[in-house]
C-alpha cells in the first residue's frame, strides 16, 4: 500500500483479543509491516468493571478518524449477573454500528470443502454453498425504540418498534444488487410482508423499486419462516439475501451453522458515504465459556481481514486472505488446532 | 365420547381442504361417526373472491358457539396478484387467533424413525429429538400495530411495534413450565434481551419469577440467534421452548424443517380459559404450487387432530393418533403416497 493506514483495534472480551490478535497477525503477513498502524483500545467488559465506561465520547471522537476498526467481540456471558444484560452489546458494538452509520452489514457464508456441516450430505454434497447476506445495520427493531411501563408489576407493558425507512432501505436493497450483480445475479429478500405490512410493505416497494435497475438480477421474495426450511433443505439455491436487521441478525447466525459454524464466519459492518469508518468482526460472540484456553478459531476474524481489504481498495490481497484461509481450513481436515496454530499456519501461508 | 361435540371445519385455500378431508376421516376413525358434528365454512381465498368477505362478524359469532375448529390453510401465494398480500393471514388466521384469544400456541416437533431429516446423521443418530414449542399467541409484533408516513414516497416511514404484557407472557410461560414439568423437566426461553431490552426484560423476569414456583424444571436461556445453531447442531438438547409470537414463528418453521419437514408439523391454537374455541392447524401454509394434485402429506393435519383430543379432554385418542401416524410413518419409508392414501391408511390403523 502507498500509505500506511491507522486501524483502531477493539479486541473486547472473551476470546475477542486471541481472535483479534490472529486477525492482525494476518493483515500483516500479507499486506507488510509498514501498511498498517494499530491503535489498540481496551473498550468493554474489563474497562466497564473497572471505569465505569463503555465507550467515553473521547473515544468515540478518536475512532472517527481511523480507516477502518478490527473488532473481537464484546459482551458477557447471556446469564452473567456482573455485567447487566446487553449493556456491552448496545453501549459499544451496537453503538458503533449506528454513530458510524454501517447501514450494510455484509455476512458471506461459505461451505468450504472438507468443513464438517450439520447438514446431510445429499443436501450439499455436489453443491457449492457460497451466498452473502447483506443485512440493514441502522433500523429495524435495532434502535433502541421501545419502551415500558408499570416495570416489576403485573401489569407492566413493555413495547419495541421496529423503525424503517425509506432512505435506509433503499441504500442496503441498492448495494445488495450491486453484489447480486457481481455475483450469480439472484437477489433474495426476506422480510414477513404478510404480517408486519406496514415494514412489509416499504422493503417490498423498494425492493421492486430498485430491481427495475438491475434487469439482469432476478429477484424472489420469502417469507422469513420460510427461510428458515430453505436454509437447511438447499442453502445452495441462495446467491444474495437482503433482509433487515433483527431477520438478518437470526439467518446469519442460521447461515454460519450450516456452512460448518459461527467460527468461520466474517462480517463487515459498512458505512455506504464513506464519512465514518468501517468495522470488521467475526460474528461470533465473546464465548466466555472458552475464553482463555487458546482454543476458539479464529479463522471468521481472521476472514473479516480480507473484508476489509476490500474494503479499502486492495481487493487483490483480499483474494489472497481468502485463498489462504480456504486451503488451511481444506488442509486442517478434522484436526483441531490452537487459536494461535491457526493463526500462524494462514499467516505463513500468507507471507 | 359421551356427547357430540361441533367441530367448525374452515378447509380454507390450497392444499388446506385437501389435508383437512384426511384430518377428519382420522378422527371420525377414532373416535366414531357421532363423536363430532362438523361444521363447515367456506372461509379463505375463493370466498373472498366471490363476495369481498374474509371472516363476517355472523361467522365469528356462530364459531363462538362450537367446541373446537379445525383449520387446513389460508393464504394466497407469496408473489400472487390476485389477492392483497396477507389479507386472509391477517383477516382470517390471525383474526381468529386474536379474537378467540389464543395465547398458547403449541407446536410439538418430534424426529420419527425412518423419517429423512436435513441434518447430518452425527447429529441426530441415536438421539431422540423430541420437544415442544410454545409460542406466545396474541401479543408481540402480530398485534397489527404498526403504521406508515409519506407512503410512496422517498421519505417513507414505516413502523412495525411488538407489544408485551405481563399478563400475556405469564400466562404462555405458565402453560410452558406446566408442560415441562409433565416431559423432561426443561425449559428454554428464547428471545434477544440484548437488544430489545424491554420486552427482554419482562420476558426474563416473568421467566425467572414464576420459575420459582417450578423448582424441578430446570430453565435456560438462549439468544433467538444462538437457538438458530442449537436446532441444526444439537436439536435433542431441547424438551420445551417458549416464546415471544415472531420468534416462535420463526423458530418452529426451523425445528419442522429439521424434524423431517412442515408436512409433518402439528399445532395447536389454544384459549387457556376455554371461554372461546381452541383452533387446530398443520403448521404448513396453503402451498398453492401443489394444490389441487392430491399430493399434499396430510400427516401434520392429521396431528393436529391428536392435539384437539387431548384438548377436548380424550388423551388416549390423541395417542391412538400418534402412534397410529407414527406407526405409518415407519412403515411408509421413502415410498411416496398421495394424499387420500396417507389418510386412508391412517384411518385404517385406528378403525
Ligand atoms: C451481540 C449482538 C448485539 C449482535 C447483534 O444482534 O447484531 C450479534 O448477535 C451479531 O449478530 O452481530
Ligand atoms: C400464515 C402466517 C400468518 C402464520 C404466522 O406467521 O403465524 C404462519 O406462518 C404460522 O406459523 O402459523
Amino acid at each position: 500500500m502507498t500509505e500506511t493506514r491507522t486501524l483502531a483495534v477493539i479486541g473486547g472480551d472473551g476470546i475477542g483479543p486471541e481472535v483479534t490478535a490472529e486477525a492482525l497477525k494476518a493483515l500483516t503477513a500479507v499486506a507488510g509491516p509498514d501498511a498498517f498502524d494499530f491503535v489498540h483500545y481496551d473498550l468493554g467488559a474489563e474497562r466497564w468493571q473497572r471505569t465505569g465506561e463503555v465507550l467515553p465520547d473521547s473515544v468515540l471522537e478518536e475512532l472517527k478518524t481511523v480507516d477502518a476498526i478490527v473488532l473481537g467481540a464484546v459482551g458477557a456471558a447471556p446469564g452473567s449477573k456482573a455485567i447487566p444484560s446487553g449493556l456491552l452489546e448496545r453501549g459499544l458494538l451496537l453503538k458503533l454500528r449506528f454513530a458510524f452509520d454501517h447501514a450494510i452489514n455484509l455476512r458471506p457464508s461459505k461451505l468450504y470443502p472438507g468443513v464438517p456441516t450439520p447438514l446431510a450430505p445429499r443436501i450439499v454434497d455436489g453443491k457449492s454453498v457460497d451466498f452473502v447476506v447483506v443485512r440493514e445495520g441502522t433500523e429495524g427493531l435495532y434502535c433502541g425504540n421501545g419502551g415500558a411501563v408499570r416495570v416489576g408489576t403485573p401489569h407492566e407493558l413493555a413495547t419495541e418498534v421496529s423503525v424503517n425507512t425509506a432512505y435506509g432501505v433503499e441504500r442496503v436493497v441498492r448495494d445488495a444488487y450491486r453484489r447480486a450483480q457481481s455475483r450469480r445475479g439472484q437477489l433474495t429478500l426476506l422480510h414477513k410482508h404478510n404480517v408486519l405490512v406496514n415494514a412489509g410493505s416499504l422493503w417490498n416497494r423498494i425492493f421492486t423499486e430498485v430491481g427495475e435497475e438491475f434487469p439482469d438480477v432476478e429477484r424472489r421474495y420469502l417469507h422469513i419462516d420460510a427461510a428458515m426450511i430453505a436454509m437447511v433443505v438447499d442453502p445452495a439455491q441462495f446467491d444474495v439475501i437482503v433482509t433487515d436487521n433483527l431477520f438478518g441478525d437470526i439467518v446469519t447466525d442460521l447461515a454460519a451453522a450450516v456452512t460448518g459454524g459461527i467460527g468461520l464466519a466474517a462480517s463487515a459492518n459498512i458505512n455506504p458515504s464513506g464519512e465514518f469508518p468501517s468495522m470488521f468482526e467475526p460474528v461470533h460472540g465473546s464465548a466466555p465459556d472458552i475464553a482463555g484456553q487458546g482454543i476458539a478459531d479464529p479463522t471468521a476474524a481472521i476472514s473479516s481481514m480480507a473484508l476489509l481489504l476490500d474494503h479499502l481498495g486492495r481487493p487483490e490481497l483480499a483474494a489472497r486472505i481468502d485463498e489462504a484461509v480456504s486451503a488451511d481450513i481444506a488442509d486442517r481436515g478434522a484436526e483441531r488446532f490452537r487459536t494461535t496454530e491457526i493463526g500462524d499456519r494462514i499467516a505463513a501461508r500468507l507471507a
